[in-house]
């Protein structure tokens, strides 16, 4: 099948190795300007993989598109619904779009499927891809689990059928509203467990899955969709890679705030808990973590004291 | 408040030193043989911590019994059954006991407080307490929350308002059965996660965790309790020091049975594999985990095979 991947960071080029490994014709697009793509385009490698001389590389979005099926875009969640906008020039009638991102939109609350659907002007399909999964191991050949959700059965299962191999096992999602809030929601579990292990709490990680999936769960169910979706792959399923693992930028970055230590840019999750933070607000749902990530991020409280007292609060039921 | 604690291995003489620390007056008993009690007998000291002189040391169970109001239990879980029915000799009406310990009953997959209460001649009252939470990290002010629970409500608010602390987070446990079986089924999934370390596949315990709960969440509801309480701090609360934890035992033995080196002794997850899987035959339910753990320690299967198979075959749904 043609394939277009639209963006060239990390996770756009592990995309377009992988369809080009599993057999898909790929086109993968970068701005003209950015120093993946020039790098890309000057030896075909970047930190973590060489990609394979069938791989096409190009700075025109128009190019990669015209003639591709499937479409996977994996850029910055903020700036989804401008790249979106931008995509109507061209003809997009019954093309597929695979959402590899992991966001809400800060400003709104909104989920991307809902921002991208809210920008297209053609018919188009549209589904994400979430999970756990190092690029690193990927290309080592380690496998993981991982999974596509859409409001349509039959895209999903279509999709699946088009991805599946021995490096990627991918389950069906049944529950989109829940695993994209659950996707995004994981980059501030890695905010609040990068504090943990900056104040050297790590042990805390262990109370802060347990009420951290339940807050999520709370919040995804008062929305509409099923409280189960956040212990599956999506969102619990995907804190080896964001509460443990040393590579995680989210977590890295809350080590570093709490530490009070340079960083080099702002983690996804900080812009997540502020989307988060509105949606508490719209359903009347309480997020406690999220609140005390944000409030130690935007309003300089102490890590180590909201932290602690996030846990430590006076006894109550584990249900509530 | 006059308590026992009978055993005194990490945990016995953690609850110990804890107790103590927060005022209780504390007997704590150790067989007179065991190398444990001798040590702490000369010195008052293990690898852990420094018990006060106020707590007193005995190698007479009826010493430590006879006037102590609640009684803590931290023995090895399989020898459970022949200690209660020892504990018979003595006067034990209206007593509460708390059991410390994290298993099944190998044989008949019972679990650890109707395995007491089987053999308890007298009314007493039986709660349990589990939950996450280094011995190293308390001693060193490091707080974390655990869980009381039994089938009686004012029981565990009155054991929750006799051991809280600013160290000690207890939160009220609704599910005995629930928090049994989870408390006891990490232990496989510790053994699980360190057989991944084991095999270099550590990624794969994030899907491990989405797995492992669905699966033990399955179970529990099955057998009537709730599935909500293995996503609390019981069994997944438990996951960081269970299956990314250097200290676990249960991880450290999976890793070293994967790798085929030499272990001191057989972790407790192993029995409770067995126990589990007798559960899974009486319910008829599928222990798909369970069972990989269990081929891999009694029938020598390969962990690598083993564990790939369990992740990768064939595409499904997350919800079954």
């Amino acid at each position: 099948m043609k394939v277009a991947v639209l963006g060239c960071g990390r996770w756009g080029s592990f995309i377009s190795w992988y369809a080009d490994k599993i057999g898909h014709e790929v086109a993968m697009w970068g701005r003209a300007e950015s120093k993946n793509y020039r790098r890309l385009l000057l030896d075909r490698t970047n930190d973590y993989l060489v990609l394979s001389s069938a791989v096409h590389l190009t700075n025109s979005v128009i190019e990669a598109v015209e003639s591709a099926e499937m479409i996977f875009i994996a850029i910055s969640a903020q700036e989804l619904r401008g790249f979106a906008n931008r995509l109507n020039d061209m003809e997009l009638s019954n093309k597929t779009f695979v959402l590899c991102m992991k966001g809400l939109e800060s400003e709104s609350g909104k989920r991307l499927t809902q921002v991208f659907m809210e920008e297209m002007k053609s018919p188009v399909k549209v589904a994400i891809w979430v999970g756990p999964g190092h690029v690193q191991d990927f290309t080592n050949d380690i496998p993981n689990c991982m999974v596509i959700d859409s409001e349509d059965a039959d895209l999903t299962k279509r999709i699946v059928d088009s991805l599946g191999s021995e490096t990627i096992r991918f389950y069906y999602g049944h529950d989109l509203l829940g695993n994209e809030i659950g996707a995004a929601a994981k980059n501030v579990i890695g905010i609040a467990a990068g504090m943990l292990d900056g104040i050297g709490y790590a042990s805390l990680k262990g109370a802060l899955m347990a009420r951290g999936t339940k807050e999520m769960a709370r919040l995804v169910k008062t929305m509409g969709g099923d409280e189960l979706t956040i212990y599956g792959l999506g969102h619990l399923g995907d804190y080896e890679a964001t509460v443990f693992s040393k590579h995680s930028h989210n977590r890295r970055f809350g080590e570093a705030f709490a530490k009070k230590e340079p960083f080099e840019k702002l983690a996804e999750g900080v812009a997540t808990a502020k989307a988060l933070l509105r949606l508490s607000e719209q359903y009347g749902v309480e997020l406690p973590i999220c609140q005390a990530v944000d409030s130690v991020l935007s309003e300089d409280s102490d890590p180590k004291e909201q932290l602690v007292r996030l846990f430590m609060r006076p006894v109550k039921s584990e249900n509530v």
